[in-house]
């Protein structure tokens, strides 16, 4: 597969701990929410078996936060989201499909609740901020929608735990998953959540100092040598095998939450008021004739630039959207929307590449 | 300058062209509206000469439409945009700075009037199709915001005129700037503008169907062989030298159309209702306290990841956005925020980096 260079700018945002990671290693980097985020540093193979054992520092500041506060902004984040808001408590976390009135995906943040009027708003690969100034100022809602200078650092991996306990104190043990609080580290207050984009558990540390922020990410490093600590970066492996979706990758604008396996964070009953109501619950009455899926491909490398076919004969079974080599599995694994036909009876595909039939299987997510 | 490569994904999704640039020796991508933009052949400063005397090809489908149409569409648009539209021609591109309710950037796209109720957003990098969606859903309007599949072929230098008109006739030439029409090929119809992001001249087609945009982008290379044809992208020499301002780079949301210099594409005179009219008033009659202005430093190379302080003694006097050595200049060229007590006098300033100071001085845009 052919390596191209990113060209650096303005417009791509470098985050305050890019300097760093470039003198640790990094090899590519991939863009999100108009900034850089690391995607590789010794290989996405070497790094996943890493993240499984020990624990890894990831810049993820283009994580990026859309603040809401004043008098309206309960009212205006609810009505982007299907997820029932009503009982949000102070101190909580809540993953949320986004929606538009169509009913169709946006983007699927983790909502804070920081306070009575205040959200931030955790994103996923798309603009949301302007969604919520078109939304703020169309319905005339005093909620004041900005992109505040928040930073996230991840910690993740089994021995993320023990790292951060180190640093910070026996306190952040009792961090309940998706709560979060405020901890002290050399007179410096920093906000940590137990949250993270693996399975393998950890913390997200949302910097909003950034020489603090620094001197934490060098301690980090420093402290968590006896836990051989690596500097890493969300691992295409990792959440394709666990079914962590990614917005843009595994759906978009295209799809509605059912397709993508949210129901569990879809309110069609209650009185809630959110823009693409009617829509869900017109698809929730037809029932959706496509869902997100997991699939293992007989290949030993893929590359994804759009959306591959997968057929069966002359069927179109469905369409691959992510997909990479699976040590675990030795094949390509990947999450796939399949069409209703398919995807009881776990069919089997086929997916060609430069003429060459690929055979493949259907399978529930997660894969592991 | 360490290099760094871009890891692929469908989110950063590849174009109708992408395979064919990646055949014709790409070596660097950027990304631009949740798509691969590319950002290096030969090299930026080869590239520039060849655009300032032949003819390029650049795929630039990452300047995303997004369409609106419906009885509200003229309404919708005009809200999103200081401009005034109420005497657009259907048939005419428009460029036109998009604002938020406190009167500051969001985009700065080509607008075009297809029909008198169809309208497409030609974008810079943001999604303004969620601002839209946003707005139309908040203020009950109809209109119905998509993003269709077009895909933008540049055809931009001086010899794109004689290499449009060899394969498009004669009627490709008495096309006006900022004008569009339908024009046919091999039985297909392209939608063709007489615009680009260069000021070397040429087209832009809105490429609407994949195959036929194909081949007749195979056939630009082979009838444009005798104009030394070459593929390419948006030069950032060029594009600094001749003050064409990059959304993102140049200028963001925490800048109002004033600053950026946009005052003949501002109506806070008239009638017409916009986002942000108050916020422009105001701030019209305050005055503003810095703008954008062009600048050259005693450089040989710079790499831009965030805006760099300018000073002069220990005042700042600006920062820079975005810079490129230019061969012409024998110097690094520049596009800066300038204070007010700084932008009249043409002071010369320092700009740090790494330790070393360079000095530097402030230009009118363009620089050439």
């Amino acid at each position: 597969m052919k390596k191209f260079y990113i060209a650096k700018a303005r417009r791509l945002r470098g985050t305050p701990f890019s300097n760093r990671i470039e003198n640790q290693g990094l090899t590519a980097y991939t863009t999100y929410n108009h900034m850089l985020l690391p995607a590789a540093f010794e290989g996405t193979e070497k790094e996943y078996f890493h993240l499984k054992e020990y624990v890894q520092v990831w810049d993820v500041a283009a994580e990026r936060q859309v603040q809401i506060v004043g008098k309206d902004s309960g009212k205006l984040v609810q009505l982007m989201t299907c997820r029932n808001l009503s009982e949000a408590k102070v101190g909580r976390c809540y993953y949320a499909p986004l929606i538009d009135e169509q009913g169709k995906m946006i983007n699927d943040p983790i909502i804070l609740k920081l306070g009575k009027d205040k959200w931030w708003i955790s994103l996923a690969d798309s603009d949301v901020g302007l969604y919520a100034k078109g939304l703020a100022s169309g319905s005339n809602l005093q909620a004041e929608v900005s992109e505040p200078d928040v930073n996230i650092l991840a910690v993740q991996g089994p021995k993320s735990f023990k790292l951060m306990e180190k640093i910070l104190g026996k306190k952040i043990t009792e961090l309940k998953f998706f709560g979060f609080d405020y901890f002290n580290f050399k007179g410096n207050k920093f906000f940590i959540a137990r949250s993270g984009w693996s399975k393998q558990g950890g913390y997200e540390i949302y910097v909003e100092n950034r020489n603090a922020g620094l001197n934490l990410y060098d301690e980090l490093f420093s402290a968590g040598k006896e836990f051989k600590v690596k500097p890493g970066c969300p691992n295409l492996i990792e959440r394709i095998e666990n079914g962590l979706l990614s917005c843009g990758n595994d759906f978009d604008n295209g799809d509605n939450p059912f397709e993508c396996g949210f129901e569990k964070y879809i309110d069609i009953k209650s009185d809630i008021n959110f823009l693409g109501k009617k829509a869900l619950i017109k698809i929730s009455k037809e029932g959706i004739k496509r869902k997100l899926m997991g699939v293992k491909i007989d290949l030993n490398e893929i590359e994804m630039m759009e959306e591959r076919p997968l057929q069966n004969g002359k069927s179109i079974v469905g369409h691959l959207r992510s997909a990479v080599y699976s040590p675990h599995f030795k094949k390509v694994v990947g999450i796939a929307m399949i069409k209703k036909e398919y995807w009881d009876k776990k069919t089997s595909f086929e997916l060609e590449i430069n003429g060459k039939k690929n055979q493949g299987s259907i399978y529930d997510l997660p894969l592991v």
